[in-house]
């Protein structure tokens, strides 16, 4: 169940090849640890290292090529791709920007459109006087943003790569069914993070690299913090919210959970943003558009007179990184497919600087929806 | 013990202002996560989304603004920042980018010398385009790389920011010395791994977002692979490599182990890998350049006939980063200072193929060196 075939990779790549030849691009020079990984396999947590860039380049036609630091070269060797270059790294000097140059001409000579990941939700993996350099090595070559182009192959997914979400959505689902006994009155919430971080490895999940969250009387003030060392008390609403993987992919979504009692506002909120979450399962369907996922959402809180939570957006794509394009806004009219692999995460706030959160986690079909988390409980479940 | 007094930010801005006045730079935007975080203490996993860009501007003169998605403003508003100017996020067609330029000009004009970490190390932790769209309504401004003045602030560490290494130090030393316990023969490399980041957990680290290995017969191939499921045979040698935090700050040593018992030549380059570190400490004295102590250690591994391993140097800076500037290689005359936290990496071959890496974190004192991990075994290790 771990890893791809190397007839996913050889897909992947014709895919993006076709896309390349349509669009005129002669190659794409992709840097960061997402597309790399998407199409060569090469998957590693060294990529929390800064020091050290990587490339791997996709020609129009032909095999891929990777421009490396010799450190990964037998990890890479493991990988499908054949052509692996590399460079003694670190090499501040040169950090392996001539090797690059030299293969990139190899490839595509000195006159030639390129594609770099430079649209919304990139990053450069790389530092900026490098690419600055190259560039001014290199004027005949015509740089292009391929965001586009990566974010249509990469937002559909292959059959195995649902697997292993679905696998890390049961992992968190188990988890989180597990809160009688991992939550209780008194324990910090540190401790509350700890405690479920643990049961996720317990469950199978191979690491915990998000887990988010808030505590605080009749609601939490903040979506993304870490834990401070205060104690759960009565009358607290706890939300965690966890990215976990398996084998390199995300679940994403989070829970809901009062201590001893909870106000009237807060479990109408609940049941609000849960018949919201009812709203777009609904509306999840193929040709729909984001915005029209929004829109259903957005209507049901409307309705229960409520304001906005302040995320920005009620969802998004889910997979090799912890978000991924589309957003579910007004603004996202990206039509819905088979096989995308979404959050539906309505928000609302509950009273001034109170707000609450829902995710789920869903997998577009051709006729329909299936949850990939277990569906939260209707009402806001209570911890005794 | 968690998180840092305003007197230290304060500190922290004083002396970034004292460099950008002497170096004629206006202001400092900074866009990446530790340089956000280093100079505010915003810190949050939510950075793993890339979906949003978040801003700090570091003026010579006055106090830092933060230019960040509304997502963000309550964590922010824990900080010290006063100044901090929100939009509504994800916007695609403008994410922050006209609410960056307005506080940009509100703050040093249209003329002006902008600082961007655009350096070894460093990323570009926002979408290309925006950033050369932001650059081409600006065309007053002279960019220019303020990585050397970031790496020079954060290569010497404070107090605080030394509690907190040395206090997740403690915790993976501990936990490697449950090693008995954790590990044994028959085990699954990735149960090895789970076991491993289960007792982390345990002992009080936040998170282990860095673990990396390898097993096998006679020793292993890479020093950045993810476990296979490939359980420990008799013979192997296995090598966990962690990255573990608290309060965002991190550890980064390794240690080997043998399984039932080792090849001559892998008790061997352990011990010729020990009296290289042993040399390392010696040598790891304030004055000393960073080129002197990658020679202590690699004479000694020449005189032990050993060959390079791949990895490229012997050891970096730590910190807020798992590796952070300097680099002990023969090309870096980085001078040590007191304060800097380093690490101690020496590696070499066993045999073709099969490296060897060890690996501690040391504090530079005044008059010497402190050792921050728990001194690794002088002979190979054994589990039976």
């Amino acid at each position: 169940m771990r890893g791809f075939t190397e007839d996913e990779f050889r897909q992947r790549l014709e895919n993006a090849q076709f896309l390349m030849r349509e669009q005129g691009m002669n190659l794409l020079l992709l840097n960061s640890e997402a597309e790399v990984r998407y199409f060569s396999g090469f998957h590693t947590l060294f990529w929390q290292s800064p020091t050290r860039p990587w490339f791997l380049l996709i020609p129009a036609y032909g095999e891929p090529i990777a421009v490396i630091p010799a450190i990964g070269e037998a990890l890479m060797r493991n990988t499908w791709i054949k052509d692996i270059r590399c460079w003694s790294s670190p090499q501040p000097h040169d950090e392996g920007i001539s090797l690059l140059n030299k293969t990139l001409q190899e490839m595509v000579g000195t006159r030639a459109v390129i594609g770099l990941t430079k649209g919304h939700e990139s990053v450069v993996r790389m530092p900026l006087q490098d690419l600055e350099r190259l560039q001014s090595q290199l004027p005949g070559i015509h740089w292009v943003n391929c965001t586009p182009l990566i974010r249509k192959l990469r937002m559909v997914k292959s059959a195995a790569e649902i697997s292993k979400i679905r696998h890390i959505c049961n992992i968190a689902s188990k988890t989180f069914s597990q809160a009688l006994e991992l939550f209780h009155i008194g324990q910090p919430l540190d401790e509350v993070f700890r405690a479920f971080r643990i049961a996720m490895l317990q469950n199978g999940a191979d690491d915990v690299p998000y887990l988010v969250g808030g505590a605080g009387q009749g609601g939490y003030g903040d979506v993304i913090s870490p834990p401070s060392d205060k104690p759960i008390e009565t009358g607290d609403i706890l939300m965690l919210d966890t990215g976990a993987t398996y084998d390199g992919y995300y679940c994403d979504f989070d829970r809901n959970y009062s201590f001893d009692h909870a106000s009237d506002a807060a479990k109408q909120t609940y049941k609000t943003l849960y018949k919201a979450t009812e709203a777009g399962l609904a509306a999840a369907r193929p040709g729909a558009t984001c915005s029209e996922l929004y829109q259903a959402m957005q209507s049901v809180i409307e309705a229960a007179g409520g304001g906005a939570g302040g995320v920005g957006r009620m969802g998004h794509g889910l997979g090799m990184q912890l978000t991924e394009w589309p957003s579910h806004m007004a603004s996202d009219h990206t039509v819905i497919k088979p096989n995308m692999v979404l959050t539906l995460e309505p928000s609302m706030a509950i009273s001034p600087g109170k707000i609450m959160v829902h995710e789920e986690n869903i997998l577009i079909h051709e006729d329909g929806v299936e949850l990939l988390s277990h569906r939260a409980e209707p009402e806001l479940p209570c911890i005794t």
